[in-house]
């Protein structure tokens, strides 16, 4: 079976890889885009897309809905508009796959009830970088065995935040799982201020920004006579389109709303 | 609540290790040993243990748990033996926490009844180092999502064969959740017989073997943008300690026999 | 003082990263471009140029000499035409850059003299990206103490040869300082073909290929106890920019000709 | 020619290592060892040595020189004894080979004056870990290319001092070749302190800390689309005999003395 898809956004930067994703997947069929402005009828007349492109676009989402009754509808969109199309797809019957974290609890909870009451799957996700999921899923799998853990997180010296996301959010899933304790030798001195890195816990994360890096994190669990890393690189934003592709295959299995690829993976 | 419990061995080179690590346990006393020559009546007249191990020495089985009662028994030492003191160990009422891969099938059939049967939990592990065994189940499960793979073991190079055991074993779980498949260009060409390393099932091995290198793996999982690397680096034999201390706890919580500890992980 | 730059084929991958670099630093002025075809007047007016890059277009080669006067001749393209510009650029005074490695020996002989009885500098390099000029040479160094070494290199999926053009010619520089002998345990066997990888003189290569990687390296060399590795990731065409940019600099303060970044760095 | 070699402290951690490396090389001879108590005549009658090891121990220093008349005067143990014992083996023509950091800056001049004047070769190393000193030797050499810098170290948790002592010592040999700046973007911002780590001179320096580790340290350099690493990883006391055994050698073509092995590798 086909699976008919529709986009929003082809023209964002994650939108347009998504296009390219949907587009080389047999099993999957573009049926259709939707952008916020009227641009061209068609995909192959906007620069950034080859001319074998025949995507109609539409500007009105419930009539691309009604028009081309796609099976699913992928958001990878600003916060602002995601929660209104979420609910509109649902409402015509289209499983929503959508990329943002931008809603409030109250509209979580309608779009869950919406979700299981219509038998409709949803997807939500944060991240779709499936390795960068695996890994905090197996860090915090590991933290109960070995919870001696170190966080180093590199990335490109232009990031302005330290730790990133990414290195909290795993920090995060690993305290669940982790009896906190202080590591290290208890008098240890840093002869240096900042030499064993943030504190979270009793666990440390370094940050490491470089010019040339892109986005990588290791995780590394201590253990007598051993160690165990868990390490994920992402070279590209199209390491996103992994989890883009794998949540539009599963949402049709579904039948209601899942949060976080980690719950699905 | 403190575990009483007693080890056959003290004296091989993992046994010594074990000893070591339930004396310094809090939750467990050393209740016993099992030594297969009668070479003095402590542990502590042994030149290789420390004035304070003032700990039984047996030579005969029945009579060391008729007489200490422990609750585990922990048998690092070759297969020859390990059967016939499995089997008298749960017919003892005491729970075995066993370290070698000896077993026939119908021993194994027979120890699994026997411990069902008496709700006596037993496991039995080919290998006790967590952070190895954590590696290898996370790589079956990553395999199902991202199975481009390419596993890189590295080890001392008066290793004689190669993959090492770990690698096979590690290709083995992984063969189970990813769908075989050639990988690398359908095209591509060695120019050096070996370069592309051992093919199983599509999936390539490299073992790389140096002076100073103790036993460490990686396992690569390519997928669009990223990279997922799993590394267990093993410094040396007391790795393996930390899932006996893990065994030791666990088994006094099974009612039945586990074989492998990625089971109970 | 600011360097006069021209640049060849400013279309191609790395003929228009060449010229934002050239663009972006301070100390060096882009003063022409020589492209082959006559597409416009000016850079601003190629599609894939921003509007502020008012940079004459010449399709002849002696005119944009007599009339820019560059200091510095960069051509990153194709061989059929590098030598004779090369010859052209020293004849008129300038300065020649040149990334490529389809010299005859005799051309390659014609322009060291040339370049040494005019005392102007040029530089010949296959290879621009200075991270990985850098770990071949201390490979080379770190041979001669170390002499235990195994190569592993990892690219795409896409890459029809293995090992790659930059093992094989770490493997050469290494040779030049070790004393070639087997490695690996005498009696070592292979379980499955090709897991110690292609032997060069007793070293082993290993070529990992999957998708997601750029292009990767680690030289790693074992001794008693101790491991050492030097590794290069490129993550991106532009990491040859440093070494284009380092080059430019460079070829002012020289009076003959240089083939190979190593023989500079 | 086979080099006659005498020990200090044989039954020290770093001297027991010594007599092994020395008694396993074809090119040399232990001719004896120095003890500061009298203990037993030969080494065999020491519990730790095997029974094979027939070679005489002296208590006095003067006599071992004129009875054995040996090549090379090896001296690991403290710093209390060593300026003395280096100044007598220097007087008897012998060449010494020490690796301990106690010396005053007059003692150094007097010795280093002696040597030149008898044109007898002295290595004096603070550091035998030959891949080690290579791994600072390059960063210093590679941060000229590529100047934005950040060292991860990686110790054991019973470390007190963070950063390690060869990271300081790392730091120290790259600033001497390296620009001074910044690093990371200006406005970059720690939201847990101490997450971009100890800041020399604009360049990073993080510690791990975690059982299992034994000493391990990492320099990254980024630049435009690439990373190098240099790395090396200790595994055990045993990595620092390569350079003991390649001292032994070396000293014998020296004729004057040499501090750090650095400076001649």
């Amino acid at each position: 079976m086909t699976i008919r898809v529709a986009i929003a956004g082809p023209r964002g930067k994650m939108g347009s890889e998504a296009v390219h994703t949907v587009m080389k997947n047999d099993n999957m069929e573009l049926v259709a885009v939707l952008d916020h402005r009227e641009i061209a009828d068609s995909l192959e007349d906007y620069a950034e897309f080859p001319n074998n492109y025949c995507i109609p676009v539409y500007t009105d989402l419930e009539s691309l809905f009604k028009t081309e009754r796609p099976d699913v509808f992928v958001d990878l969109t600003t916060p602002e508009t995601v929660y209104k199309h979420t609910k509109e797809a649902l409402l015509n019957g289209v499983r929503p796959v959508i990329g943002t974290t931008g809603f409030t609890d109250e509209q979580l909870e309608e779009l869950t009830e919406l979700s299981t009451e219509l038998k409709l799957g949803t997807i939500i996700a944060p991240n779709f970088a499936i390795g960068a999921i695996l890994m905090m899923k197996f860090s915090q799998m590991a933290a109960a065995y070995l919870p001696d853990v170190e966080i180093i997180e590199m990335h490109h010296d232009r990031k302005l935040d330290a730790p990133s996301g990414t290195a909290n959010k795993t920090a995060q899933l690993i305290q669940e799982n982790r009896r906190g304790h202080k590591q290290g030798h208890p008098d240890e001195v840093e002869t240096i201020e900042g030499a064993r890195g943030a504190d979270i816990d009793g666990m440390r994360i370094h940050s490491v920004r470089l010019p040339g890096l892109v986005a990588h994190q290791q995780v590394l669990f201590g253990g007598e006579g051993q160690l165990l890393t868990l390490r994920h690189d992402s070279f590209s934003r199209s390491s996103f389109m992994s989890g883009v592709k794998f949540s539009i295959e599963k949402v049709m299995e579904l039948d209601d709303l899942v949060y976080g690829l980690e719950n699905i993976l």
